[in-house]
């Protein structure tokens, strides 16, 4: 049986453990989206003779060669080269290749260094799969009727930047593609995996849609998937399931696709006309850099305080040295202050803080690791609470689930006000 | 070339994308540590025929043959059957592993589902690999003469428990492990991998111990393995080799293996006995959140000012109007004023204030979009610099390599004081 695409992974740190192949999961989830069959992965090292071989032996079985890594300046990256030779084609230089390596660099204010030149290098007859992050670009390359290469960079943003502007669009109009998917993510804060496909086995066994869940860090997500002759029915297939599974699960679903909450937030926030601030401590500015890491973010998000001493909760935010001696600085007083003075001391229309014991030291019986007191402060009034994330799964997960907790508690004071 | 171990791994939800192939990475890492050569890595579906043409593939290359998954009791599990039928061996049933799993059945109180009795079936001539923590037990079978295959379940627990226990002493029994490796990550900021490359060639080239260069988000690294009889003798290879290029390339290596520029600079000032703060505008809390993100960083990072809205600059940092109307907020004067306000606020030591344009909107000829001013204060004076990281990489690219150029400053400033 022959297949329509394999993916082929280059790479000597992937033989030696020392990365996972993330490439490969999200290849395989994007031609699985585009309804392209997919038998088989490898991986073989920086090593010519074997990637002659790989590819060799894909040819032989498949319509759609996808490969990763191997693109840079070094001497190790010999993907393009081993690829030519495996068809015993010369190389060519593209000179618009080598012009936008040029460009890039000096847009750095480097100087480009001659190693590099040969990135601009692909087999006769290949096209160019522009890079429009990276330096490296990929080629398009039909070495012998009926087989197709495409060629990526192993750096995650820069392959998935290029599949999605470039190759996606190929993979349609070349007919590999069959039929369309279309899919829909739903994102949930605040309900677990089990309980969430619990309460929907029904639709987890259907067909078309299909549904399926995955838990991310705090959040799950809802994947609805359907298949049709047109981008347009799997759309209106998708539609009616998306309805019902919202209808069903309520404001526990934030989001869709690829929103995050503080894109949510911000939004929601942007459509009043308000602002916001934010205090401290346990994240150290996790949340803050949650909302600036979303484009456009500065029209409502005003800044804040990172509190992580006591003495700034104090100097900067207010918090009276009474409420942290009297509750310490874990407490919903504390949070309360820290809300409240960052409203105050930026003007901003709402704020949150946080304040809680990240671990892996600092627990007591009383307050142990994974606590976290998170309140919001608004124009009427202000909320806290206590929260525990346990500390089984680290310092990291703390700060995540807090930051992400504290985003959801605004965004749902912000769904009834 | 013969590959001494190759991995197949197996499973439809790999292909699909759904998980991602950590047991890949595991098995390679433990490769690595036993000084087994591993060129080549393969997925395929729960798919019989595709199974056994895998499997007699790799037969053809390789002395032992890793699988994982497909070993559970359900249809789609056929890892065992599929690697009997590809050498035309009939199955056997082993009554000590079927006793094995019911016995583990009745231990969890559940009745054995006659589904898993298959499970106690190997191929004839096959030892059984024993699964101390799951029911579904693998095998090490030597169908042909110097061809050797290890099946693990797909569980990572599992697989890991059954490789530490049985796998890996019989690897070294056996003679495939040859040796071991020793590695090594140095990790640099401020230079680039095709400099480092050029710079280093000589070193690249070389056998034992290897040499190889890594890009990642605005750092290199260089990955230097050695392979000796014992772990004793692998690291003596390593540490000239880590010496001299130390010596050779200087202040741009900032550390190595795990660590991070955030917790190198939290041990330069705890050594010291020092402290920190930060002024964020365009990294919006990321440099505080990496900071934060250190085990025990309290000690030396107090806090500090996200200053995202101008009116936050100067109301807690008091960063002059003046400055903001003559200048702009992405200047070095403000740049300045934010860290030594910072200093000023929360009698921190040292402060790292940073102000840029992260994009995609906000740029100018003159400033475009990429452009960040960086500033240190410290007891003695204030530097402040302007860096451009141009805007092809986006938005998140800008705020990761502002925050490691911030730490990196102050870093170098440390060595040299």
């Amino acid at each position: 049986m022959s297949s329509a695409a394999e993916v082929l992974c280059i790479g000597t740190e992937l033989l030696l453990g020392n990365i996972t192949n993330g490439n490969a999961r999200w290849i395989a989830e994007q031609l699985a989206s585009l309804g392209i069959a997919h038998f088989r992965q490898e991986v073989v090292g920086d090593n010519r003779e074997r990637v002659i071989q790989a590819v060799r032996e894909a040819a032989g079985r498949c319509r759609v060669l996808i490969t990763t890594g191997g693109l840079g300046p070094t001497p190790d990256d010999l993907t393009t080269e081993a690829i030519a030779a495996a068809f015993g084609a010369r190389l060519v230089e593209h000179p618009e290749v080598w012009a936008d390596i040029q460009a890039k660099a000096a847009g750095r204010g480097r100087a480009c260094s001659p190693s590099t030149r040969k990135q601009a290098l692909l087999p006769e007859g290949a096209a160019v799969l522009p890079n429009p992050t990276g330096t490296a670009p990929g080629m398009i390359w039909t070495p012998v009727p009926g087989f197709t290469v495409l060629t990526f960079p192993g750096v995650p943003s820069e392959m998935r930047a290029m599949w999605q502007a470039t190759a996606a669009p190929w993979l349609q109009q070349e007919g590999v593609a069959q039929g369309v998917f279309a899919s829909r993510m739903l994102r949930f804060w605040g309900v677990s995996e089990a309980a969430l496909a619990e309460d929907l086995a029904d639709w987890l066994a259907r067909e078309n849609p299909t549904v399926a869940p995955y838990a991310g860090a705090g959040e799950v997500k809802l994947r609805i998937t359907a298949r049709a002759e047109s981008r347009q029915a799997a759309k209106a297939l998708l539609e009616p399931v998306e309805a019902e599974l919202r209808a069903r699960i309520g404001r526990a679903c934030y989001g869709v696709d690829e929103q995050n909450l503080a894109a949510v937030v911000l939004e929601l926030l942007r459509e009043r006309g308000q602002t916001l601030a934010v205090a401290e401590s346990c994240t150290g500015g996790g949340i803050g850099a949650a909302l600036a890491a979303v484009p456009g973010a500065s029209d409502v998000f005003l800044g804040g305080v990172i509190a992580y001493a006591n003495a700034v909760k104090q100097a900067l935010l207010g918090v009276p040295a009474d409420a942290l001696d009297t509750h310490g600085a874990v407490s919903d007083p504390v949070a309360r202050a820290m809300a409240e003075g960052a409203r105050r001391v930026t003007g901003a229309d709402w704020a949150i803080a946080v304040t809680g014991i990240a671990g892996p030291g600092g627990g007591s019986e009383q307050k142990p690791v994974g606590l976290v007191h998170i309140a919001v402060a608004g124009p009427e009034d202000t909320a806290s609470e206590g929260v525990r994330f346990g500390s089984s799964r680290g310092r990291h997960w703390i700060q995540t689930l807090t930051a992400g907790e504290a985003l959801d508690r605004l965004r749902r004071l912000l769904l009834e006000g």
